[in-house]
């Protein structure tokens, strides 16, 4: 029982209406990281530069999430910088340093070739099919990705698209892939490019998962400071794997628990800068949001 | 039993990429007295002119909409004309016609002073007041209001707000009202200017209910088929009221349950131009679209 997750590791700086942070740890891969590992033992593949603080390293690797598929190059780590409009409804990219993020090949340690769920985090797709061929027969692959790629690299999106079993991705991904603001019609379509499941990320509104059988959607978790976005949807991705895993029940009723849970992941994620929030969530303030969010949605 | 609504009652020339409608049935009032309809008895106030087709007066009335507050007075119906966006994510609006509107001065009927649920649909806050002076001791009082009076007659919304039970709003109105992007925080403060519940309205992405000690949020029905998106907010609000009125439950529970009955009713709006749908729906689809909603986001 463990996850893969492959995906970018990177010192973020970032300025929200809340405050800034330089430096500060970042990544797809970190993130999803982070919310799975509050679930099952996590695997992690990425790159990092010199500059990576080790203690934060050991940080990641004393909440079981092994680094052994985790390079160590030279140069500096990949670097992004950006800023939130005052309301977080626009955030621009100040800078991207892809560093040793240029020149990755994503390696697998020999022993996590059979890793049976594997997420292929937001990253190049050419990486994200890199690593699924390095893999052996895994019961679920996991994708998400980001506009930049779907733009840039439309054919290999589809190529990765047509190769996993559960696609995540946010609201103008999916419009963008589909050519359609309908998202319910968005979700359909994207089930008939390969994933058997599609989950549809929108952010504060929530999220939407799309099966052959199955349509489930949920509000978000009502966040009530929210300090920093960046990573919540890696960290829903997470969240949602590592419940699969821990559970390891892929029924529809299962599924749509996995979505509540990365959804509440995700609420923690937002109430601070980074991972800050990540770091100190019990099993207690999750369960105790997943009662609470029971309530907040029940009606009959 | 029965639902008192006063506000604009329209003829409507819409353009959405699935065709056009000129003149059709339209205004505030029309929509939330037909979702109300759907419910319980209904009693109608505003005015109309003299192209105002007899026919959809009978078949108003034919619903059990009571027609007797509804002035028919010299000159032309309200026009209200506009085009959606291809992807229905913006309305421009091409001529606004008050006509009749402009001088329009609602008088209740003796007899309907008594009314207990009192709704103050979207028209000009002043005629939102003078509508209350003439009602005695409602049980309870809703409004709703728009941009347009947000902007221009602010100290007269506000004066609303402190007069109502229950204030519907959708989400850009609750945020410039209470100038923050944060719907949960702008949803208390609207506690705090006078309403003991709110709702707030959020289109494809479902609705908030917050009371002092209710938070409730669910998403909206999904819709397949959208035609035209005008008046869906006023008819989720009949349909809330006017299941409120049929049961007669103010309790938290049924308050929900009130708000997931305005979604469903509202998705069949949605589905063609005009009143249209709304005027073949019939108790057996709001059941079907009820036990089907439960389905989708239940998780437990």
């Amino acid at each position: 029982m463990s996850v893969l997750i492959v995906g970018s590791m990177a010192l973020d700086t970032v300025e929200t209406a809340t405050g800034r942070v330089e430096n500060a740890l970042g990544g797809a891969a970190t993130f999803a990281g982070m919310a799975a590992a509050l679930f099952t033992r996590v695997r992690l593949c990425g790159v990092v530069g010199e500059d990576f603080p080790p203690h934060e390293l050991e940080a990641l690797s004393n909440r079981g999430i092994d680094l052994a598929g985790v390079e160590r190059a030279a140069g500096k780590t990949f670097h992004w910088s950006g800023v939130y409009s005052h309301d977080f409804t626009h955030r621009e990219t100040l800078d991207t340093q892809l560093n040793v993020f240029e020149h990755f090949h994503p390696k697998l340690p020999d022993d996590w070739r059979d890793s049976e769920y594997v997420f292929l985090a937001n990253i190049h797709p050419a990486l994200q099919l890199a690593v699924l061929e390095q893999t052996k027969r895994p019961r679920l692959v996991f994708c998400d990705t980001m506009n930049l790629w779907i733009d840039s690299q439309p054919e290999q999106v589809l190529e990765v698209l047509r190769n996993v079993d559960v696609a995540f991705m946010n609201d103008e991904e999916a419009r963008a892939i589909c050519n359609t603001h309908h998202l319910v019609l968005a979700g359909r379509k994207l089930l008939t490019m390969g994933p058997k499941i599609v989950v549809i990320k929108k952010g504060e509104h929530g999220a939407m998962l799309f099966s052959q059988d199955d349509y489930f959607v949920a509000p978000s978790y009502p966040v009530e400071m929210l300090v920093d976005p960046t990573g919540a949807g890696d960290t829903f991705a997470g969240g949602f794997i590592g419940y699969l895993d821990q559970t390891g029940n892929h029924s529809p009723q299962n599924l749509r628990r996995a979505l509540v849970y990365g959804s509440i992941v995700a609420s923690f994620a937002v109430e601070s800068f980074s991972v800050e929030r990540l770091r100190s969530v019990t099993p207690g303030d999750i369960a105790e949001r997943y009662d609470r969010f029971r309530r907040i949605i029940e009606y009959h």
